[in-house]
C-alpha cells in the first residue's frame, strides 16, 4: 500500500510537469521547495522525495547543488539509422549546438585499435570535447582518428563538425558506421566534466567508422547525460 | 596525477578480465577479493575501488549481495531495425530466453493512451512480465493491449511471445512500430523485481505499435539492467 501511495503522488507530480502551471514551475524550470511541495500534495517529505527520485530515474526532473529541483529541458531525439552530425541534429529541433575542445593529444587506444582491427599500440589523434545543447553541457566525447587518413589533423580547429572537415578536407567517404549504445553509469573525468556525481546514470554511444574502401577511419565515445537524449527509430514493416 | 593513476590500474584490471585467466577470475566468474586484488596490482584499496566503480559504470562487472565482484554475462545485442522478439533475438545469440508472467490485469494507462492517440482513460489488458536471459533476470516490462483488437486475450499464457499470439491468434500485422530507448535510473517496484537498489542504472525501450490499418494495437515498456543490453546499429551509407 505505501508504494502504491508514493507511486499516485508520482502521477500527480507528473501531471502537473506536463502542464506549463506558473503555480508550479517559475520561468527557470524550477519546482516549489520540498517542504512546501509536500504540503500541496498533502504528503510526507518521505513519500514526497520517492516521487521526486522516480520522476529524477525518468529524466523528468533533476537537481542542481543546492538550488532545487528543475524540470529537465525536453530530450534531444537521435536517430541512429540516420546518424547525422552533432550540429545538424540539434538545429533540426530548434535548438543551439555548441562543441568546446578539451584536449588534443596523440595516444594509443588499445579498445579503438581493437574496435578499427588494427594492432593494440597503433597511435592515434585522440580529441576530447564537450557539447552543449542550449548551454547545458549534456555529453563528453573521445574521438580517435587515425592519422594516415588525415595527415596534419592536428592543425585544424575542433569546435565544429569533425565530419564535415574529414570529409571536405580529406575527401573521406564515412560509408560504414557500427554504432553500439549501452546505458552507463558516469565515473571519473567524464562525470567531473558533466557536473554532476559519480554513478549518475548515463548513456554511452560508441561508433566505428570505415571509410568507402573499408579501411578504418574513426573511433568515437560519448558520454550523454541519462536525461538529455532518446535513441529514436520508427519502422514500417510488412510482415 | 592521483587520476592518471586509478585509470592505470583501470586498464590493467580490464585488461585481466578480457583473459580467461583462472588464476584471476574462478569458474563462477568470481574476482578475488578486494584486499586481495589491492595486493596484487600493489595499490591501495581506495584506488582499487575507484577502478572497480569505473568497470562497474561500464557494465564489466557487477557487485552481488556480500558476495563480492563478478565479472558481468556478455551483453545481449538489440538491434531496433530488426525488431525481432525477445525469444528470436536472444536464441540467435547462443542464450537462453525465459519469460515469468507477474500480473494480469485490466486498467488504464496514460502514457500508453497518449503515445496511441488514445482517450487517456481507456482501458487496456496490462500484462507484467520479467525475463532471463541463462536464468539471469534483466528485464521487467509492462505491456498494454488494446482490448479492441484481442478481444479474450487474458485468457491466453504470457510466458512465451505476445506478438507471436497477436499475429497468430488475431491475425495482426505489427506493422508501424516506433521505438524510444534512454537510459533511466532504476526506481520502485522495477529496481526490486531486478534485485538491485533504487538509482541503479538502467535502460528504458518503449514501443508504439500500430498494424496494417494504423490502428493501435500495443505499448509497451522495457526497464533493462544497464549491463545487459547493447544496441546496435549497422550502417553502410553512400554519402
Amino acid at each position: 500500500m505505501a508504494e502504491a501511495y508514493y507511486l499516485h503522488v508520482t502521477d500527480k507530480l507528473r501531471d502537473v510537469l506536463l502542464t506549463d502551471d506558473t503555480a508550479w514551475v517559475n520561468d527557470n524550470g524550477k519546482l516549489p521547495a520540498e517542504r512546501e511541495l509536500a504540503q500541496r500534495f498533502e504528503t510526507t517529505r518521505v513519500t514526497l522525495r520517492q516521487a521526486l527520485a522516480q520522476l529524477e530515474g525518468e529524466g523528468r526532473i533533476h537537481r542542481s547543488n543546492r538550488r532545487g529541483w528543475f524540470v529537465s529541458p525536453k530530450r534531444l531525439e537521435y536517430d541512429p539509422t540516420r546518424d547525422a552530425g552533432f550540429n545538424d541534429y540539434v538545429r533540426d529541433q530548434g535548438r543551439l549546438p555548441r562543441t568546446e575542445v578539451l584536449s588534443v593529444s596523440t595516444s594509443s587506444h588499445p579498445p579503438a585499435a581493437k574496435a578499427l582491427g588494427l594492432v593494440a599500440d597503433q597511435t592515434f589523434y585522440h580529441i576530447r570535447r564537450r557539447r552543449y545543447v542550449d548551454e547545458r553541457a549534456v555529453l563528453v566525447e573521445s574521438l580517435w582518428v587515425v592519422p594516415e587518413r588525415a595527415p596534419g589533423l592536428l592543425d585544424e580547429r575542433f569546435d565544429f563538425s569533425l565530419w564535415k572537415l574529414l570529409r571536405e578536407k580529406w575527401n573521406l567517404r564515412l560509408s560504414h558506421r557500427s554504432i553500439s549504445m549501452v546505458s552507463e553509469a558516469l565515473q571519473g573525468a567524464d562525470a567531473r566534466e558533466l557536473g554532476v556525481a559519480a554513478g549518475t546514470a548515463g548513456l554511452n554511444i560508441c561508433r566505428t567508422i570505415l571509410d568507402g574502401d573499408q579501411r578504418p577511419v574513426e573511433y568515437d565515445e560519448e558520454h550523454w547525460l541519462h536525461d538529455a537524449l532518446s535513441i529514436r527509430v520508427e519502422l514500417k514493416q510488412h510482415r
